[in-house]
């Protein structure tokens, strides 16, 4: 298997994604890294000597935060993103992993690498950090404006996912929504959840229903279907949450000698929880419905985080999900 | 002044709804308190002796979580809630607080007090806990399909409030968005960002543009606007997350003898931690473009919460909201 890594992208590339491509060639033996960007940055990165299994395709432009995301990818066409989805589209490769800009990403793997045939858009999964294993909130904000029928794909998506890729049994998908009711929501929810009870009373889906952010938090399900903005929303929320309540945290353990011994006792418990919400550890986010994987790592990502998203890409690759989705893609059509 | 509570309203009803009404009425001597509900229960969980300025109005149903939210006050004549609103709009009071069902008193309060005249959908508004002083949140749940009318008048009504009712200085008005460049977001979020960046160019609002969900909960605003289905996902997130972690630090803080030891040491802290998350020091939930103040307590308010929200009413009457919104009502309005 050979996984094409974006050496350019991101808030600390190339160093860390060079050294966390290479840290992932070492310790699964067998596994090709090819990691695109300027050469020479490349490999003044990587050190002496690349690790065997590791090579390194030039690509001069890089993509930035300045770049309009939706032309970028052709304005600049020797950018580590182009080159790398290219590769990956002809077969030189069967997954990329980036950390770069997530619009540019997005549609130049929509156009680049495509979606699956009958998919009308494709979305973004993460897994999101709750009470239990996490769950996968599917689509994160990819594409704003959602019709019914692609709530209903990306509820099929983010099954599949959480069934093949993250092995969770017979997963549960549930409607995001502000009350458990089947007449709560907005029109576009009301719609989405008649079709989501059909999919689940035909036993193609395990659809247990709507669910409100508070309980999708809770780990009331495997698998939260929103439409691109609210999913954001929510996404961002919860960072924003965890990073205001880390803060005050912290402030009460500055305060004076005898919160600092107390920060002291719970040490390690402090750890865990820090690394419960660290993005390092929870990994990349996958590009959903398009023809072959595509992770886009968290920006701020050092080597452990692309190490991990290289991992997930390996995931990714083994549970073809592309296969899948093609062969229940009559599932996901809605007649007008 | 004199503010209706509804005593039969609420997890703790009537108990503690009661002794919170009494304590604000000792507290502000000169304060008249109406207290609406069965007049037995009411005037037992108030014990013997009424303070002065409290009486009670006799009102023989209740509506609970069983009845539909659209219909119970009909349903109900005798309810607390219809006739304490009813009283309101008869001048028999100047505001109203309930702990009971947001959408009977939702529907109660939009029907019986009804909306200021070019108002077109009443928004709740709560305060919700960030980093500084707290964002106002505006819709967060009362009306989930929007338009940009709704939305420019929610910016209004929520700058009105933050300015005389909590003394906010300029209020900054922002609009909750997955993204701060004008052109992001859905159809929505771009036609109203333009009717509000409009009305800051006037002069009318303080609008300082888009904010995403994770600076709005920094503190980077002071009012935010969203769609009543958006804005409940992000109250609900809020929620869910600080209900996630504050487990995830009670098991830390439980393990073992050390870390309890630890607890005891930021005992004070933790305290003040868990306060600021508390929903009965934050206080009810106005809403807001009715003719008169109408407060939703939470539903599992005790004493002290019910206590604050009559000072959150007594603070809203002397803001004269209404007033304000009839001044300025000519900005509110779209042509089509």
């Amino acid at each position: 298997m050979k996984i094409i890594v974006d050496a350019m992208g991101g808030d600390n590339a190339p160093l860390e994604i060079v050294q966390g491509a290479l840290a992932a060639a070492r310790a699964r033996p067998g596994l090709e890294i090819v990691l695109v960007g300027r050469e020479a940055e490349v490999r003044a990165a990587a050190g002496p000597g690349l690790p065997s299994g590791v090579s390194v395709v030039n690509a001069t432009e890089v993509i930035d935060m300045h770049d309009d995301p939706a032309r970028a990818f052709r304005n600049k066409p020797d950018s580590s993103i182009t080159v790398g989805l290219t590769m990956l589209r002809d077969g030189q490769g069967d997954a990329f992993v980036s950390a770069g800009s997530t619009g540019a990403l997005f549609s130049a793997g929509t156009l680049i690498v495509k979606r699956i045939r009958g998919i009308r858009r494709a979305a973004m999964a993460p897994l999101v950090p709750t009470a239990g294993r996490g769950v996968v909130l599917v689509d994160c904000g990819a594409t704003a404006d959602c019709t019914v029928e692609y709530l209903l794909q990306f509820a099929y998506l983010g099954s599949f996912y959480a069934a093949r890729a993250l092995r969770v049994d017979n997963p549960r998908v549930a409607l995001l929504n502000i009350g458990t009711e089947d007449t709560k929501g907005d029109a576009l929810r009301l719609e989405t959840y008649a079709a989501l009870k059909a999919a689940g009373e035909a036993g193609h889906l395990n659809f247990t229903g709507n669910i409100e952010a508070k309980e999708a938090v809770k780990g009331g399900c495997d698998v939260v279907v929103a439409d691109g903005f609210t999913g954001n929303v929510m996404l961002k929320t919860i960072e924003g949450v965890g990073s205001f309540l880390g803060k005050e945290l912290k402030g009460m353990f500055m305060k004076s000698l005898k919160t600092k011994i107390a920060a002291l006792l719970v040490r390690d418990g402090l750890n865990q929880f820090k690394e419960r919400l660290n993005p390092d550890t929870v990994g990349g986010t996958p590009f959903l419905g398009l023809q072959k994987p595509v992770i886009k790592a968290h920006g701020a990502s050092k080597a452990k985080a692309i190490e991990n998203a290289v991992y997930q890409a390996v995931t990714a690759v083994e549970a073809d999900l592309a296969g899948q989705i093609e062969a229940n893609i009559g599932l996901m059509k809605m007649s007008r």
